[in-house]
């Protein structure tokens, strides 16, 4: 294991932020921790991160803290918030990214590239596709089931730069395989295949992963057809139907698998309706490319969240 | 009040049945009674129904049956059951009815008296809407809360005949208003502007009318005019843009109203799914007229209702 020089800032200690940052740390970076409600527990005992396919990792004393205020000045400020929390980014970033630090995103669904950008600068902020299923256990105890790779693209340019490579670096040092990406809006269409019907109706339904494909295969496939759909008329971007047909039975086979978004609902968290929906319809629409099944699915998540909207600026309409 | 001298028999006692047969005995029709659950309360206690716009009435005797073969065969059959169960009149209703008797049914959406015509032949079958609130609060115990008129009509011809005028007398005497249409189908598809929208999704959201007119209207629109395209494609009808309007302002109005199929939903009961969209979504296909956001709600009620759908051939695809 080696690591860069880099210095790395994780805002939102979460079971991904949490996670990554905790390998990378693990890997001999240097990485100071945002916390929130787990700051008084990590200060005292530290992190631990549990995986059956790496082991399990602990860091007894990490460089944990409460406000970004008192945090250094980093060269890779990594975002690990839920994208419900974006309205935050204008008081949590500035303090944090060195003068020609850059903003790594690891949000979901479309726009979180631009929510960074809007505060630091679009030349500024790459973006991270996170294939991860993990779960914050109890405080500061993060426990990873399976996969873990990331995406990786730079935000305002095609092409793989030298950055990039860097950071990657610094992830393959703790153990996360990365791919670099020289498409990252692409990318992140093509990763809608798979969240938009299986997130959404399963919020909307209650039901896991296996109930909607033995119950509702059809409007699953006619949601990721849309997504294709939008792709192809905001980027003029060729998914594959093959690919819509590997994410079908990719999740065919997949154990009982609920979606983040039912677990939200579940929990009582808000939900990624706006980044996962209401981004990539409005583009759509704007390219002159209705999705009506998809804008269904979102008027119905945003009635089901509307008491845990308030901090979003976009109006279902 | 007078009545004629036609023979009621009622099949399914509920809610709607009930009251029906209720107002009909109470203005001295002779009324038939299937019971199911409440036979025993009903043949002790008889049968008591409340009404605010009416008065109360008490029947505290009644002619109850348990079983179609007990009773008398009579010259008009109500089917007052939910639509989930049609399986049974092949069973139920050839003892019941004269030769030259007639089935009225009152139930939801389209294709009821296809499943009576199956039966006795399309010229005996007449069809009624409903346009009643009311509730079995106990055994034998009917409480209306407001409306009760009905739009009755011929299934196989259009125009106004004798019998519907003998019927409605009969119906008037109990004090509820009816209207005599000439065009049936017509009546079915524009009920379905309200039933569409506000029943389904109340069901799968879990939020009565109220909630709906305030966060997700635009949705309730686009099903409403699926609606609207739906009866111009199978019948040539045109369901006016005014008569949208109403329902919506008119639904704007009513206090925290859940519709029936959420409170079956609420009660574990079987929904009226293949009635309200399964029939009207496949005549629209079958004249090819999609109705994208109606079928997804279909798919998604199918979903909900998986359990409970063995008794009804039609499967969601």
């Amino acid at each position: 294991m080696s690591s860069s020089d880099l210095t790395y800032a994780i805002i939102g200690s979460g079971a991904l932020g949490g996670y990554y940052g905790g390998r990378l740390a693990h890997a001999g970076a240097e990485v100071h921790f945002l916390l929130h409600s787990d700051y008084e527990y990590v200060c005292e005992h530290g992190l631990a991160v549990e995986s059956t396919q790496h082991g399990d990792i602990t860091l007894p004393s990490v460089n944990a803290y409460r406000r970004v205020e008192d945090m250094p000045r980093c060269d890779v400020v990594v975002i690990g918030l839920k994208t419900t929390s974006n309205a935050l980014l204008p008081a949590l970033l500035p303090p944090v990214v060195k003068d020609d630090g850059v903003v790594l995103t690891l949000q979901n669904g479309l726009g979180p590239e631009d929510d960074a950008a809007a505060v630091v600068g679009a030349g500024r902020v790459l973006g991270g596709l996170c294939f991860l299923c993990s779960n914050k256990v109890g405080p500061g105890q993060i426990q990873q089931q399976r996969f873990d790779h990331i995406k990786i693209g730079e935000h305002a340019e095609r092409g793989v730069t030298d950055r990039m490579r860097r950071i990657a670096s610094d992830f393959e040092a703790g153990g996360v395989r990365v791919a670099l990406d020289d498409d990252l809006p692409g990318a992140r269409w093509q990763k809608l295949v798979w969240n938009v019907p299986y997130n959404g109706l399963a919020a909307v339904l209650g039901v896991d992963c296996t109930v909607l494909m033995s119950h509702a295969e059809p409007l699953v496939r006619d949601l990721m057809l849309e997504v294709v759909a939008g792709a192809k008329a905001v980027l003029d971007l060729d998914i594959p139907i093959g690919f819509v047909e590997k994410m079908l039975e990719n999740t065919r086979n997949m154990q009982a698998y609920k979606p983040s978004m039912m677990i939200d609902r579940e929990l009582g968290r808000p939900m990624e309706v706006e980044a996962i929906y209401g981004e990539p319809i409005r583009r759509a629409e704007a390219a002159g490319c209705a999705l009506p099944k998809m804008r269904m699915l979102y008027e119905q998540l945003c009635l089901i969240d509307r008491d845990k909207r308030v901090d979003e600026g976009s109006p279902p309409v």
